[in-house]
């Protein structure tokens, strides 16, 4: 037994490649099912379960019940108290046309119609922009494209409209809908619409659910509004919302617009936007409708005595939360944990997000269980999570997170996020830190020998290529705050050839059990396939004897980021030698991180202290968190990745250079921004030094 | 061998009350030797080598040659490019008294008499505040006592006295030096002058120096005036002064302040202070010169048309230092560091300060040399560190903190401090964090045993007692800032009898070697026993299977801390109801604690995972890390000691709710200032109980 937990033991398994040769692996996959992954799904998207609600309790005590039976060593509830977000049922939200009487002549409509089965189902809450403010401004609409930065800037700039006092109406997609209303708000203007515009939220040749998975007109996106930047709940910034909590007051709170911010569908869009005014932007601010989607401010002169008026009566209330947590307990080295972790909060019914997702967690705990039974146990510890409110700005797994934060900093291997199993039809996608990519590509590699794939497609993953994790779902605190090395895996659609944004029927009533049964995956094998990578990762991390993550991949990737973040400064080649900008401490530190990280992986094949070892692999992540964070952003720490200050979903390498060279462009004083350009840079090459420090031998 | 790693050994010293069984430590302290002490201080104090000289570089490469000679694994010279700051060597700093007419009627003395013996020696720094800012300010005088935040307060409110535009001249003593310049410039003084009083640097009965210990009249003390609240190098708080580091400009350092700055003996405030008018104040202003101490502004209508004139040329530069770093690898444990650091940089000669704790380091470093020779090696790793530029704000030991922080938040076991090793003949004096008590309890009562001491009165460590660490020392960035279980031991006066602040020649130009061989320890049995005690506590910490650490202490002093500070509170009962202030969920966050620890230590005697729970009491000073850091001072980040804001000198438990309560007196808005007692006490409790998680079983 003492040889076993392999301080002295030689390593069995210097790489994954032999991966498949695990019996118990085997059974562990060969378990998960498509018919139990179905039945997992039908079970838990009946109802509407909304953070906050009863039904999204009683799904968490079904859930923490079936664990228990599945075998899983231990599994509780954990409650948190934090801020949320729901409309006023005796005053609803909606957009208003007025007349000069102030006269309503228009108004969007309350609900989505509702699809066919669900029709004597209370509680589906209404779209709407969770975190609103209240509010009942009046005025021009001015039309902004996708609400981006680079829009704003146009619009300012080249077609010279300010939007002071004015409402903006803006579409979904390209960026987190959170930046478009912090961009609006920067603006000036009082109030933003939001809605899904065809050219984003429709694929050619598809019909509208329920004959086929575009959205209807009368469809909308549900979604938060806050610009948290990883703070979870933003009245406990940095700490647990506990019974003991101290709270933040609204007007101190962290993201919370000051402005009514409400979502529309295209149906209801054509009503708001068809008789703007004023000038006709470029193409690439047209969308889909059959309108010419002028800029405004305001309608054309024969509707020049209308306006518009937001009614926004959204509540905030602090109200409790249940994260499911399940465990095995590691038989030999228990205070090392590996997580699977997704949410179970739902707009509506969460047909895919998070459902799918959640089925898939479920059979890999099945699963897990039935080898337990059968007298496996795995090396590390295994924890499962169900997170709540995860739609209202990752609360839950956030809340988690803080209240654990010591225990995971010493202790996690890894976390591996949970998520909507499947988006599209075409392929399995990962995202992860580098030093994964060797485990996923052995793992979809091998073990799609014996998955049962309808597809042999089961996998591009390509480790020469970027598979940044951005931000927008549970990973976030654990991969960027407390820098844990976190991998997501999902079904996807083709990035190049389809164009809308996340799918269709994104957040909107329509995510029904049905849409998948029906049209994303009716054999129930793309969710296996996702079941199988998921669990196979989750196995792989907590049953090796020695951890399956390549520094080599890091510093491969470093390099990589390194070229593209020098080629972003070098359009500014001038600037670059006025402020004596040079990237050379960068790539000398990518360079003695990539020597220590060759010789580190020589010495594993050859040095015996396992755990000394395996330590340097699980916290090589944790070497590029900075204490400090990034300007501005204290819970995004991760130097390495974190999301643009300027799209939450889009990851960027070497977040801190990339904010100080956007902001070079704006900035009144180019001589400070390219300070701030040098300074990151500087943070960014100690970094990797300090990171390379971590794998050379300890003493 | 796989055993010896314990593992699942069962651990053989569950506690330290038999540590003297060990043959090897006793082999060890045996060898430490008063000569060889005695030897080694009078080899590194013969020339002044203040922190950036060529003299500090040739000790730091003699030390380096010695350590690699007693027989070290390794020995590396690390260095670093920091700001400090030196008198203009062809423009001196001096205070004078100008007339009418703006001549200069009286001057300061320009240098301190030297002592006999070291005439001849060049390169003695003149007495002056490092960092201060240059310039010339002329205005009157006002006498603000120790210049601390009460004094200041006293003053304005009491005395009605506005200090805008004067220039204020303070006694020395009671809080750091640093803290007086700070509160100088928020009164909105010009220029502050620092003198040190007989009543606080005059022990009674006793000669000045070189026929007693006492500081002569023409005697001044040096010291930095920086507010760095740990940052460490102004110019690149947070990361490590290398040559790729980014600097901040002098402008936007960290904690330099923008009034010049200067330090007088009390031969040269008498002229200064005597003429002064104005308010005679309460006697506690009062110090020991034949003088009424008026408190100005200005002189008495004699010399009314007398000013003050500070003339201050220092300078602030970027200058090379370097720490030598010592290793002893660990036999089972390499990654597991304890360490043993202090300071090599002394203002003159740095008889006491730092060398007579340089002397017994160099002496333990001898005597493990000795004892690797007979084939003895350390479960862990041993870092012995000779730290540059400590006078200049804990530089050399900070950077390199900095530098290896992701190394040290992971590896290390315990940071002992070994700054002067004798600052009065009373008794050994320990401080240390709460997990420490046991251990140094049972060292210092076993080990005197046989230890060759002069008195029975080793060490009074009461364990029931407070034991704060403060600031002011290299232990800092390890302590407060990265939470590693942190100890000093020194020899040092009756704090109850002898009243003077530190020791009277402290910083003076009269720390020599003889002072300590003629009055503080001339047969060198004092230092020896510091040595034995420092040593023992390194080899404990190094080779114990079990660490010698207790959580239990912890709990009680968490107790004990949490009763104080609601004392407190408590002298504000109505605004406590008020404002509804409660610290129960303080004390039963202590409670959860205490509970975790004592089953903690119950398994301890029962449980075999020996690395596991090793860990857990490694980690459990980290626990109390909040990365946010305290209020503004963001590299103070350990919840339960810091220093108050106040005085760095003095540490305070609960230093978040501490400073709130402070400022309670002192808030236009009470209600806003209770809220923030209220959060404060919330992070407490949280951090508690986030402390206690960590010694639960981890799975």
């Amino acid at each position: 037994m003492v040889c076993a937990v392999g301080w002295f033991a030689k390593p069995t398994h210097p790489n994954t490649a032999n991966i498949v040769s695990s019996k118990y692996l085997r059974e562990f996959l060969d378990e998960m099912q498509p018919d139990q992954i179905r039945e997992h799904l039908r079970k838990f998207t009946r109802l509407p379960h909304l953070a906050g609600t009863e039904q999204n309790l009683k799904y968490a005590e079904q859930i923490m019940k079936e664990w228990q039976e599945f075998g899983l060593d231990s599994v509780e509830m954990v409650p948190y108290d934090v801020l949320l977000s729901y409309p006023n049922k005796s005053q609803p939200n909606y957009i208003a046309i007025v007349d000069q009487l102030g006269d309503e002549v228009f108004n969007t409509s309350l609900a989505e119609p509702v699809p066919e089965g669900y029709e004597d189902i209370s509680n589906i809450v209404p779209p709407y922009s969770a975190f609103s403010a209240q509010g009942q401004p009046e005025g021009d609409l001015v039309y902004v494209n996708y609400g981006r930065t680079e829009d704003f800037f146009q619009l300012e700039r080249e077609m010279g409209i300010n939007v002071t006092g004015k409402i903006v109406i803006v579409r979904y997609g390209r960026i987190f809908r959170g930046n478009k209303v912090k961009n609006a708000i920067l603006a000036g203007a009082k109030g933003i619409i939001m809605f899904s515009d065809p050219a984003d939220y429709w694929a050619a040749g598809v019909q509208p659910y329920p004959d086929g998975w575009n959205l209807p007109g009368g469809g909308a996106q549900r979604g938060n509004v806050l610009n948290l930047n990883g703070a979870g709940d933003p009245l406990t910034p940095g700490y647990p919302a506990k019974e003991y909590s101290y709270r933040f007051s609204l007007e101190d709170g962290v993201g919370l617009p000051k402005i009514p911010v409400h979502p529309i569908g295209f149906h209801d869009a054509v009503h708001l936007l068809k008789n703007m005014g004023g000038q006709i932007p470029p193409n690439n601010w047209k969308g889909g409708l059959n309108i010419s989607y002028r800029i405004g401010p305001g309608f054309t002169d024969d509707f020049k005595s209308q306006k518009v008026r937001m009614n926004i009566h959204t509540n905030n209330q602090v109200t409790r939360i249940y994260n499911v947590i399940g465990r095995i307990r590691g038989a030999l080295e228990p205070d090392r944990y590996v997580i699977l972790g997704g949410h179970r909060d739902a707009w509506v019914f969460g047909g895919i997000d998070p459902m799918s997702g959640a089925a898939v967690v479920h059979e890999t705990v099945r699963s897990a269980g039935r080898l337990l039974s059968k007298g496996w146990r795995p090396r590390r510890t295994i924890i499962f999570a169900s997170w709540d409110a995860e739609e209202f700005g990752l609360l839950g797994s956030t809340e988690w997170a803080e209240d654990n934060a010591k225990l995971l900093q010493e202790r996690a291997v890894a976390y591996i996020n949970a998520d909507s199993a499947i988006e599209g039809m075409y392929t399995l996608r990962v995202d992860c830190t580098p030093s994964l990519h060797t485990l996923v590509y052995d793992l979809t590699k091998q073990v799609s020998r014996f998955i049962h794939m309808q597809s042999n497609n089961i996998c591009e993953f390509d480790r020469s290529k970027k598979h940044f994790l951005g931000s927008g779902s549970d990973f976030e605190a654990y991969f960027i705050r407390l820098g844990i090395a976190a991998g997501r895996a999902r079904y996807t659609k083709n990035k190049k050839t389809e164009r809308y944004s996340s799918y269709p029927v994104y957040h909107s009533v329509y995510e029904t059990f049905e849409i998948v049964e029906k049209f994303y995956d009716p054999t129930f094998r793309r969710l296996q396939a996702v079941a199988q990578v998921r669990g196979g990762l989750i196995f792989l991390l907590a049953d090796s004897q020695l951890l399956p993550l390549d520094a080599n991949q890091y510093a491969d990737s470093l390099r990589k980021y390194a070229q593209s973040i020098m080629q972003l400064a070098q359009r500014h080649p001038e600037e670059m030698e006025t402020y004596e900008v040079s990237f050379d401490s960068l790539f000398s530190a990518v360079e003695n991180f990539t020597v220590a990280a060759r010789d580190f992986h020589v010495r594993l094949q050859t040095l015996n202290r396992v755990r000394v070892m395996n330590d340097q692999l699980m916290y090589l992540e944790r070497a590029f968190i900075d204490p400090l964070g990034l300007p501005g952003r204290p819970f995004y720490r991760h130097v390495i990745f974190a999301p643009s200050s300027h799209n939450k979903y889009a990851g960027e390498s070497f977040p801190g250079i990339y904010d100080a060279l956007f902001d070079i462009e704006n900035s009144a004083d180019p001589e400070k921004a390219w300070e701030e350009v040098k300074r990151q840079i500087s943070i960014a090459a100690f970094t990797i030094h300090a990171a390379a420090m971590t794998l050379i031998p300890p003493a």
